[in-house]
């Protein structure tokens, strides 16, 4: 089992479509790197895929979208990839269903990064002829990089959930102590007040941005005000004490049952050991620490927290709003560190991106205006569009360069295994 | 098995708090009054409810909410009705669960009817005695009655499924003839463009409303059309013929999976008999009209429909805007008639009030600056702000007088009881 | 709600053809008579069926196995009963499913007796037709009534878990108390031993049995050792206060499954209220008698005990063996009394036949050189031929004219709705 | 992906307690040696267990039943293993939920090898030891070598549906051929029959066999027929060419509801690729041969096809009697031919042992004086004794040196993923 080399900066800012594609693409081979055949093989649930998986349906994606009919001399791997690597494009043909991608023992890992090389150096040849480079070429391209971004995340996501149903508790990673920012008290919650009035909201029309972000358009705010900092594990912790998850009128109908149904107690990741609170994290299983944020809550979860403090979760539009003039610093993937720090000192917003991806009240719907692209990339975003939630701002597992205030995130309300946590909001006196 | 007496429209419009209770709590007997007691006892899946649980349930609200407490004198009818008949109010203690309302074969329905007589009495005293009439408790009145057609409407729902279940196919009450308007060629769908700009949208701060109607304010709305009536049987047909049921590329992703669960192929009481279609109906089984409007269909039926047309549905908010300068007239409750009619002849708008409910493609969540009531009331709306679509306008089993511009009805998106049908929007070219 | 009348003697030891058909349809009416329409049409469970469908079932087989073809001027009540009230034989074309046999809330439960006789007429037009009546047609009219009071036994059954799911808790009808027979100390339980050897096993070519007991064989015994009389509620309240519910050792593995699934902790009709332990009956909530034997026991609860006494279930040879030589007497449904009595003083075998069904721990399988009969009629039971145990005696809701020595009742081993209970086996030092 | 080793005849004839054990454990890591760590870790349903549980739970057997309290110097490989490889012995305390066994990444496949090296010092330590060799600890040790031979056979029919999940139907090793047994027309099926009377059945006192083929005991025959091979794949497909699977007569009703739940139309690894017939093996995707027997099937299928047949399945005492004066020879593990092989010529019973397991009609359960031994190695069988039919035989993936006429193995009548198939028995004419 080798230790994951840390993943540099510098990999992260590339200045050109090649370094960016090579980048991005030996980011995800490295988070694979500390991985057994074994680990990357297996499906912990439904909703999550193997690491192999990821690792071939990126490239899939690559293959299918670009290289096929572009590059002629371009011949596939495995003529099997294309059903068995397609997630979702209903468009492209017949899909491996999904709660049975855990099933694919073979082709293997090694296999399966031979496929990517093959996808890569189909990629960097075309990537060489200026001639063959279109708008439309080079845009999917730069798709796919965000595509396989999310992925990266995905992997994470998808680890620390199979690694939870594990008795042993295995380690992802070391965790990559910083010494200066040692849990110490956290400073109390204050509300920032905003005075509402037109907004805009939404990607410009330059610069890369998934369809979901666009139109950039008009929107009114009611004044509010929003947390300085997400909500820490001591502050939910005096919610559960406070019989949080026995007293009904705190929750939404639907995310009562889910209490009820699942038996849920605590956050997904804490566990009570001989009576002490720890949590399950890639670092392993640690002591619970009371001042950093509470991470792994359902929107059921946020949003009975906030009723029972009183407040409220912030919409989307509030969010990005507030958002606009900070710029996208924070705690992400590439420090190495895969678990959420209690916020830094400051009277400001604080953790605004990174840490946590933080749950809005918004439904994850389209802007006025918003069509979704023609063809088989149009899957991409819009049919997702109902029954899920909108976050925002990304977090510990987001690469950096992933993330932009306009970035809209999105899950069901009752999941729990994304890096989730809670911005307070509330309608100032 | 008697005809039902057509609910005459003076009932609806009482002037005084008494005359309203009495015509409302009537028009709940008087949909009973076709009904045998094994109509009215069975539970035909777990989103309905026995006709007597509700004519229970309504009664339970004015004993628990308005006379324990106010009238010292009332005695309850039984004392476990208030774990029987209690819905959903978690505050409120026990309640029998949903799924097992069927299984209550005693309290017969006359006994329920007395129970109902016994309830009846203690408001009608209480009405009597001025003094014991502050304001909350003329509001807990009229919220109660209100609450009832909700239950009116849910009693025509629930039974036109249970009937939908028996191969008998049995009518509930025989159709209500308009000679003028036997179905001939609709006009074609034209559309109406709104300008766009701001606009004020809920219910005041007086008159009757719902909370989650509450509080009246602005939005944003950018310019949009909206089509002239419903869409039709005939129309919806060609949706069918093109192979709509078949290609998801239409669908929502969740809607594309209940496609593929539930086996759909179209509208929830559409039936084919040895190759020509015919519709379930609370007046029996009737050949299709292509010219009345498509009902009872899905958010996702709507969606894909709309995708199809190369349409969307409108926002809740486009379609207030729209009807605020409109009367609330059209085919509801009132009529005996409970199937939806084919639009009039015009060039406005048609059918935004009765007929059917119109989905939107707007969650249903909380107005800005909404809070929920405090108390067990406050239980009615603000915990369903999440995972529901809005639908606007009322239909044929909708009390006329139960509905307004800002009227905020709403259901899941995949299920199809509900009598809910199509309205298009786009935006303009 | 009328009190049933006591069903006599006389009325189960008719003489001719007519008069058992009679007494035996007769019975079936009584039953239904304390039911109100609303108790008549709910179905609380898949394995349960409305006391409705069961009244027009039975008919339905006379309508279709005796009438059609016999009686040439027979016309059906209703066409669409062939559909709605076939149970199971699949030969006779389409069968209205079974978890639906609960939402036909017309025809009503009148019009359902209505349909009781218009085939009672038939049968008995056929039975005045000296000429009409081979030795097929009688056969099929006896077999009619014995499936009959297979029936009547379901009815009380189904309906005691009906009134169990209602927290009113009704009585189907009042105790029928036996002064002479007040629950005292039973006397300690003993074994009689029997030597084993070479038995002759099931019924004999003549008078009426179902195919299952032929044909009759030889059989090896070992020497064996019977329980004197059933386990009462005081002895298994000594395996509940011993943890036999807690201890998997105990169970078989399919038994302790269930225990985990189904939360098992006492047997099916036990109810624990401000902590006295009361028993639900068709006379009401009754506090549980020490001295009455333990009844509504899966297998699993069955074999569970036994093992915890150190004893074993008998085999269903055992058990006919040792019953071969006793008078069919005991606590029948004649009674009107529809719960189980202790047992009586004695030294010998008591409660042989009547109070409960005694599982045996024998697989239902065909004895050696059975075949079904052909055609439908051959349905009856062969099919049912795995994964169900035998029980074997008869329990106090059998019409006493029901059962025999050779008589074989069936189970899954996970069911606990029918009137079952425990007599002990062993092997002999 | 190396090939594995053919399994020499010579490891299966140990004379002594250290060759017996050194050659059964030797044959479960040849059953791994070709496999992937992918492919040893993956569990694909939860009926079958990740060749990694078999390989580490045999260990755990020997571990916890012999080492443990009898070498004293005997440290655990790691502490975890005691509740992650426990199968289903509840009194050895907790286990980890069987459906979640394809969870566990790590330990790794070399980490159980090392694991399995641990136990076999231990082993070989203690059998070195002749002092502690008591007669209790010798019979655990052979009982642990019988108890792997089972999970040999359980690994390869894991396997086998493992790979079947795989679109790419990949080969767990090469087939074995025996070019004098090339598929040609087998001869027709005759049945020899048996003219019953009294017989022993059951493992007499001395010798290896498990508990539940004892005691021996006298049964009584009826006069039986036994057809002399197995049911071809020719022979079933003319039962499904009849519509052997749309026809519920043929049917016991709870197999009838497997083959509508379940869609069944043709035995478990039978596959239609462009019209014509394959079959899925441990060798790969082949097309069919109508001479081999048919495999895979359930009991309900045998059970259906001996109804269209006109014939029946055979009780296991008619099996075994017939089967008691026959040598234990066929074709088994051994082989290294996965799969099963057409008839050999000859007038007689032929296939009775190897080739597949053999359906007999006879529930598992107890023999007259069975008794579970003490202990929790007395869970290792009688508590499977419900809803389970006995086979009988063993099969191409049995080991030779575990099976005899008195082996009993059981399945629940609705699996499919064993090495199952059909001999016909009647009654002589």
């Amino acid at each position: 089992m080798r230790t994951p080399e840390p993943v540099s900066v510098a990999d992260a800012e590339p200045t050109t479509d090649v370094r960016r594609y090579r980048a991005v693409r030996h980011a995800s081979t490295r988070i694979a790197a500390p991985l057994s055949p074994e680990d990357a093989v297996v499906q912990s649930m439904p909703d999550a895929s193997p690491v192999k998986w990821h690792l071939a349906h990126t490239s899939w994606f690559f293959e299918t979208f670009v290289l096929e009919g572009r590059l002629p001399e371009f011949r596939p791997h495995h003529p099997a990839f294309r059903v068995l690597y397609n997630s979702y494009y209903n468009q492209i043909g017949a899909q491996h269903p999904r709660p049975q991608r855990g099933l694919i023992s073979r082709p293997s890992l090694a296999d399966v990064l031979r496929y990517r090389e093959h996808v890569d150096s189909g990629i960097e040849t075309l990537l060489a002829r200026p001639a063959a480079l279109d708008a439309q070429t080079l845009a999917l391209i730069e798709l796919g990089t965000h595509h396989e971004q999310q992925h990266q995340e995905l992997m994470l996501m998808d680890l620390k959930h199979l690694f939870s149903c594990n008795p042993l508790y295995p380690e992802y990673a070391p965790a990559v102590n910083e010494p200066a920012r040692r849990p110490t008290a956290v400073e109390p919650l204050r509300f920032v007040e905003y005075p509402g009035g037109q907004a805009e909201i939404g990607a410009g029309a330059t610069g890369f941005a998934f369809d979901n972000e666009r139109p950039r358009h008009a929107t009114l705010l009611t004044p509010y005000a929003l947390g300085t900092r997400l909500t820490t594990n001591g502050e939910f912790m005096a919610f559960v004490d406070a019989g949080g998850y026995q007293r009904p009128e705190l929750w939404l109908a639907d995310g009562w049952a889910s209490v009820q149904r699942e038996h849920w107690q605590h956050p997904f990741y804490w566990r009570c050991i001989d009576g002490a609170w720890h949590e399950f994290t890639l670092h392993g299983l640690v002591p619970l620490d009371p001042t950093a944020p509470a991470s792994h809550v359902s929107y059921y979860e946020a949003d009975a927290y906030a009723a029972w403090y009183g407040a409220r979760l912030p919409t989307e539009h509030e969010w990005e709003h507030a958002a606009q003039p900070l710029p996208v610093r924070g705690h992400f993937m590439e420090t190495g560190h895969y678990h959420p720090r209690p916020a830094g000192e400051g009277t400001g917003l604080r953790q605004m991106y990174g840490d946590l991806w933080e749950w809005t009240r918004s439904c994850y719907g389209p802007y006025p205006g918003y069509r979704a692209p023609a063809g088989a990339v149009g899957e991409y975003n819009g049919k997702f569009m109902c029954n899920q939630l909108v976050l925002r701002g990304g977090a510990c597992v987001t690469p950096r360069s992933h993330v932009r205030a306009s970035y809209r995130n999105f899950f069901y309300p009752h999941t729990r295994w994304h890096f989730s946590g809670i911005r307070l909001a509330r309608d100032p006196a």
